[in-house]
């Protein structure tokens, strides 16, 4: 599901910042299980040509760090105190990877204290509104069957000088965040400053974005669970607009910089025939607009479905952006603005016709992951603990090649995947739509 | 499911009007299938005080026609034509229905000319945009695993003997009308100005109401599936509202008249704090208000999931109520009016809060039929056939004390089930809530 | 869903049994709940005829009485100890009820004191392999999203003194038992010794039968989930049949004593051909015979699927039946024996045929409830206290046309619910197989 | 979810045959569309050491080529004839491909005769007992929300020049063969002996295997199916397991050659105890053995969950393995094999114990693809359809490091991808059982 490849600019360094010298042994070395050596790199180009293009100009192909198990730890399990944090908007699967820590931690590697911070980096402030949870095995048994985070989520930074005094205060030594770019952003600025002031705190994210549009990783968890429930809202939405003379039946699903979401779903479920992505500009009037297209189409089939993801056509909504508590930029709404302005073309037309507008978000970003989120869920979860328990940090752990990684978070905050419009995923939805 | 009893002087005259002396025999006569006996009855009331009341004041308690095949027909099978029409919103088991009656007119009875209007009664209209389907078992084999209707539908009448006109033009003498309350008017202005020509045609209805009101009918199709779908809903909100700190989880489900789909989304989930219904009315303001009881259920638990029919409430909505095409009321939205109203409530008060909005209506309604509703609708759908092969008409099937029956279209029509305010069912959900 | 009806020979006494007079005034005066009255009485045959039959040979006809809060209790909630036990097989919703009941006496009676016996009958008896667990409304929240019990369960009965010194060693003196027909035998011989002892213990029974053949009540919970889950098993059956030359589907569905849930996934998946139950006896050869149907149904369509409940056809299978610990038949596998006499039937005959065989019991049984189940158990869990807190005893609640009722134990045990092979639904099923 | 890496030594040649000169333009020229180069290669290994390692003894670094769309093709679409075959076990997923090789070739290539062979290869052998069915956009618009497919299938080979006979019967030019790896030798056979005869029909695999064990493909579609499904069989036997005394619930998954099923649904079911596949052998006696292993575990928890893939333990089980007309080899029924066993052996240890055995494996193979399935297999029949138009031959596509592959058949057939015991699934598998 990678679509726009990341340019070889941007990957110069990556390189996974230590906090120092690993000292202690595995637990897993009595166990006799295979350990991922420290220099094993999984290449971005997989594409021979890329590849070689890279060598023939004099320099090693761009690749990530192989995550997994290390022979040497940094901490000494017994010792350590962990956190968790989950930041951001909810995402099937926030549960799951709260869990697989937590058990990672415990039966693996030791790590009895183990704190969950509440709602997001606000429970890290010192003017947090409840204390951190305690978190167990006997805690965490059975809470990848709830959707949400059992630890409560919020938007929006916190200044990080006061974060750090809290992690300190609680004798955290290593500190998971689970959360999407903002999120990320502030991890960073928090490993950074954690590095300035001579600390021995590791910062390990988790990518957490239903869009699936984190930089630098094949995958996220959440997303396949999006995508089955969109499949559904578009059934309906089918089912709208069949039933009804000039039904039109209008969906809008998550995807505020990229459009995987609706384009997945489009490619799941073959009774779409308008397909609207941030990555790929429309106009509404004119020759080639949606107006003219849907009238088309009406008079064809008497009936049409729309999906529309919601970062689409922001340009043609007037008026400025804002920005939300964590800094991204709050979107007008797509789908109501749709709604209202086909409504408005067909009255003005003299067309009879009837459109029912389904915005499902709520109810899929919600719910528990499905069967390949959840999976997805441990592999990342228990790598992102190999690379703290090894003293990684400023990183992130993700997937890449049927590979799982340790990304710097320098290379991926600010930026984002996207569709690309001349990719096979889009070019199939080209053809399957209309 | 049924709560408000009907009232006994509402029940005055419960005969089914017959289009004349039945005199072929039934096809099931070969089969040695049990016939249900013209005389036979179903008590309205079976709690014995209320019948035996009956029987003191002097009268016989009333009792409803019980449906089932009869013995002799007032039709020839081979030599009839049948026309099926759906109208009014969708409802998950149209389908169901509409295959049913193919079937068994078909196999059963030997109609093999059965016509599907298009598009509601504007199918019937001299001026309907597609001509009427021909329906056949393999037309309809597998339509039940789809939402919708294959019909199509729309809302309001039309002119009653423009339709008869459509109705002699195609030589149909049996027409089933799948449809609520608007619905169930027009059948029966259709079948009084059928008799006053003295024509042969039977009305029979078959009662679509997702939201399980019509009158003199235990239960609907529909309802069951709505209600499954609808406490994925609140599970939904629920875990939004428990992620957030004050946050509020607010679905608005259907319940025009009637809030039976909230209450009993409310008892098959227990995460629900607020429930409210249009039978009973709340204030926002005020001690006892809705702002106050919120504001106490955050303060001890910081969460809260609020569940609200879409006819709750209207008086709180300024300004009039408009009509639609069929004459329902169009209701102002509930859900909209609670967010924002809720929203400001807590600003004004400068309490921090979230409030996640899910209006899940399209979606539920769109779907195929869980099996209690798909085995209902195959029932039903018999029953119709049954009673337009013997002649009945300006009737509808409903279903009453574990018994199918034949309900005249005027006892019901103007009037709807409500849930009792005093009700076991109410006071579950008030001893479940808050 | 109900069929056979209950003679009325049976029904000569319906008068529950009270534990002494009631004195204390119920929680619910000042929340100015209405109350049922304990004379309040639902008739059985709410059909005319039947009805009057009755009177007209002099005598009053027969009802069951009205379950419901009543205004007068015999037990002080606040003094109280409730037991509650789950025995026989798993059943969707049993978890529902388990919460239900807490939750009802908790909150609405002021009983805080509540023991959940483990594992049956086998918890109450004085060689349990594990004690009693305590019940809180925080204990039972979110149970009701798990399958199974959290109480375990077994099979078989126990020493009736011997649970008789358990019960009173806890203090309980109100045991809720949730079972089938072979719990409530020793449900009723348990009473019935408490009377004999004059001690002052409730014994109130929740009927669990997944088969939905507990007599005189219309329905049971889990039934409704069971035929969800089945007709996804007969479609599993259904495309497997068609896709291969001469395919057949075979599906054995819960059913020992009668034959619903076949039925009703029969009704509710338009796709079965032959559906077996007890009720109505089969042969294998000859004219007329299953194989022959076979043959016939594969040289027409090439495909075919067959429903069987797990006691249809045991006459056929030779050898004497035994018995479980709790009395109960134990009946030979139908499926299997169908499977392996079908293969060598047409192996014989020289037709390539292909048979795949599916047993989906375990799967069904073992999960959460529906909606519709999960709203069932709130109103049965909370008549089940309303009962226990009045000091009624030796008795279970029912459902009875769209009433919940108050049933003798001894009324039930010993009989069981069926389908009428000239009912409507079998004849339904008849119409639409083959 | 790749895991055991294909072996240098068995990809020297990944070069695919061409029927011939590519003479005609890409209808997809005029839609300025973005086409795969034909020397554009995906490596083989994405990890920077085994790429290197080929580099440096001197040899080019192995690598498949990109499939995608050609500019110029072998073929003229409106001259051609396509067919299409489905062959083996079912698998989600058939019917989606099986719709988009028919929309890609009559859409977008212009081929317009296409024809559907019934019941796999015997469809293309003389003595077939269905002609071919012809398949248009029509015929197949709603088929992929059917599980199974439309095809029909069958186990088996044919003789090849027969099958060659009927493709030049019906002038079909390109052959779409879709089955695991018995279909592919098949296929391999057919596409060399049409070379031999000098004939221009191209052989184009598409790779179906539930259990995911294609060679050379990090993915088939129907695994995630199949997962979301086993992991519900999981929950089941986990409720059952939990409600009983020493209860153990055994669930047998899909998986003869590799446990690929196995392994993800008990990574996303955390109630698996023990997880049993074929790569990684056990004993049932003895110290470490699964019997000790499982009493340990009941003293422990009292219950336990056994997850066994079908082809594990073979070895356990006595007698000799049998074919399958496919030539697969039978294998023993290890679900009831352990059973017996496992029963067998509590008994004699005087231990009490209940065991529910459930095989879900026909619910699952014969259901509709999931979206992520649907999904995948567009874009896997659309690479499918531009390979055959391109005059590709002997190929079977493939998915590997996020790309779409043309692979040859040849060096798939007889070998499959396995479980790699010490790589980071099984090694995640064994952190969280037992």
């Amino acid at each position: 599901m990678q679509e726009s490849f990341p340019c070889i600019e941007e990957l110069k360094d990556l390189d996974i910042r230590a906090l120092g010298e690993n000292r202690f042994d595995s637990p897993f070395i009595k166990r006799s299980r295979r350990f991922t050596e420290d220099d094993s790199r999984v290449l971005v180009y997989s594409n021979i040509r890329d590849a070689h293009e890279c060598e023939q100009c004099g320099r090693t192909p761009p690749a990530f760090e192989e995550a997994g198990p290390r022979e040497k730890l940094f901490f000494d399990g017994k010792k350590s105190v962990a956190g968790i944090v989950t930041c951001g908007g909810l995402c099937p699967g926030l549960n799951d990877v709260i869990r697989t820590i937590v058990m990672e931690l415990y039966w693996e590697y030791g790590v009895t204290r183990i704190l969950g911070f509440r709602h997001g980096y606000e429970g890290l402030s010192s003017n947090r509104r409840k204390e951190p949870m305690t978190l167990s095995p006997d805690a965490v048994q059975d809470i990848q069957h709830q959707g949400g985070t059992i630890l409560g989520t919020s938007r929006g930074p916190q200044d990080v000088d006061d974060m750090i005094d809290t992690l300190r205060k609680f004798k955290v030594n290593m500190l998971f965040v689970i959360g999407g770019d903002g999120t990320f952003t502030g991890a960073h600025e928090l490993a950074v400053r954690i590095r300035e002031l001579g600390l021995k705190i590791a910062v390990v994210g988790l990518p957490k974005t239903i869009d699936n549009d984190i930089y630098c990783s094949e995958r996220t968890f959440g997303f396949g669970t999006a995508v089955e429930e969109g499949r559904k809202a578009i059934q309906s939405a089918h089912h709208e607009a069949k039933a009804a003379w000039n039904g039109i039946g209008l969906v809008k699903l998550m995807g505020r910089d990229s459009g995987f979401i609706a384009v997945h779903s489009t490619l799941a479920n073959s009774d779409v025939n308008f397909c609207l992505i941030p990555e790929v500009p429309f106009t509404l009037e004119g020759e080639g607009g949606l107006f003219a297209r849907l009238e088309d189409r009406l008079k064809r089939r008497q009936h049409a479905v729309i999906v529309v993801a919601e970062g689409a056509g922001q340009d043609l909504i007037a008026g400025e952006r804002e920005k939300d508590p964590s800094g991204n930029a709050i979107y007008k709404d797509v789908g109501l603005f749709l709604k209202y302005k086909i409504k408005a073309h067909f009255r003005d037309q003299g067309i009879a016709m009837t459109l029912k507008y389904i915005d499902p978000s709520y109810m899929i970003r919600s719910i528990a992951a499905n069967a390949e989120d959840s999976g997805f869920c441990i592999l990342l979860g228990q790598n992102a603990v190999h690379a703290a328990m090894a003293g990684k940090t400023d990183m992130f752990v993700g997937y890449w090649n049927h590979h799982f990684t340790n990304v710097p978070l320098e290379v991926a905050v600010g930026k984002w995947k996207a569709v690309d419009p001349l990719g096979e995923y889009w070019q199939s939805v080209v053809s399957m739509t209309d």
